[in-house]
């Protein structure tokens, strides 16, 4: 998985009939230091992640393993939002800090 | 998925037999910013996109979880024509607007 | 899909039985310009493709969803030959024009 | 499979409920000599590698050939602790050389 | 695939139950010229390839679609020993020549 930072939302209207009441949050991937990286993924969400909160994306065909998108063409999904993230025993990230 | 723009289409007679049929269009990937990336990818349309439309492309398996590709040598599936793609609460870019 | 130019074979006899058969082209692949690119990739063959004709590439599991390629070991496929390439309503290659 | 340093841990509480009880490990991954890459990997942990181990990292589909993980959304797993990394004959990397 | 030099072996003895008994090969990436990539793989051999052979390499879900390799955590296999890479009718490589 990555860590991606949710920076927006995509909305598609015309699209495959099983993607009907998918919502799509576009993400900025972050580097193991928190940084943006340049690439973006633009993914099914399925734990309610908001607006500058940071979450786990898994790509490929991970992105179905779930009851609701196995038979649904999406190759990216938010499957956790992060509470922590810590690197060499350094607290990079904490969530609880972000939303005070 | 990446956010793509249609900018052409690409011709095969001589091909898979489950091929046939299907519209090959040519995708120029955006970044997040909505500026065109090198990369490009051939996808198969399953929505009816037309030129300078943006899109959502995903790729891999997933380009067969629809009723119509599945058992196809596909790796890049148009999902969806966008309608928004909302940034910082910022509207990137908007069909409507693109239409006019 | 990715388009590619065939600039190659690649023989391998000691190899995975269900390969026994399969022929391994060389592709060059090609930007959106048609320039190549430093990328390669070594694919089978399904339709027939020779030195310096414009393919469409299929990789990762994509590559056996062919009656012939499903149970093989391979990521890569030649799934059709390009007979036109149109970008923004310019021809960008045509093979028609190739051949003469 | 990719060679990769366990460099950190990523928490997640609010998740695919699949997900639960899945420790997430931040990989930083490595080139062929044994340095840094910019490139990371959060994958999941099946034999309980610890800070600082050299590990085998599989990404994609691999991530789930295994009776825990099957049924998540997951794309990277740690499939095995390094002990030892030898290129052109020569010794790169020993686990035992470490932990002393 | 891709074109890849054994050049080393990585061993593992703490791993995924389904591993045990694989080899695994230190694959250097090579370009369409064979000249090496920074970009390496960690792959199963299924055809009992040696130190500075030149090999054909498949990754993803293709590294699975073997009699032995079908319920295992493996995303890239070495599928061929290489013999000859012919390059625009050139002779690039000859497994012959390199062993005399």
């Amino acid at each position: 998985m990555q860590i991606a930072r949710v920076c927006g939302t995509v909305v598609s209207n015309q699209k495959e009939p099983s993607l009907m009441g998918v919502k799509f949050l576009l993400l900025q991937l972050l580097d193991a230091e928190g940084k943006p990286m340049p690439e973006y993924e633009v993914a099914a969400d399925s734990v309610g992640a908001g607006l500058d909160e940071w979450v786990l994306v898994s790509r490929g065909s991970a992105a179905r393993q779930t009851s609701s998108s196995e038979v649904r063409p999406l190759d990216a999904l938010v499957v956790g939002i992060i509470d922590t993230v810590s690197v060499e025993n350094y607290l990079l990230y904490s969530k609880r800090d972000q939303d005070r």
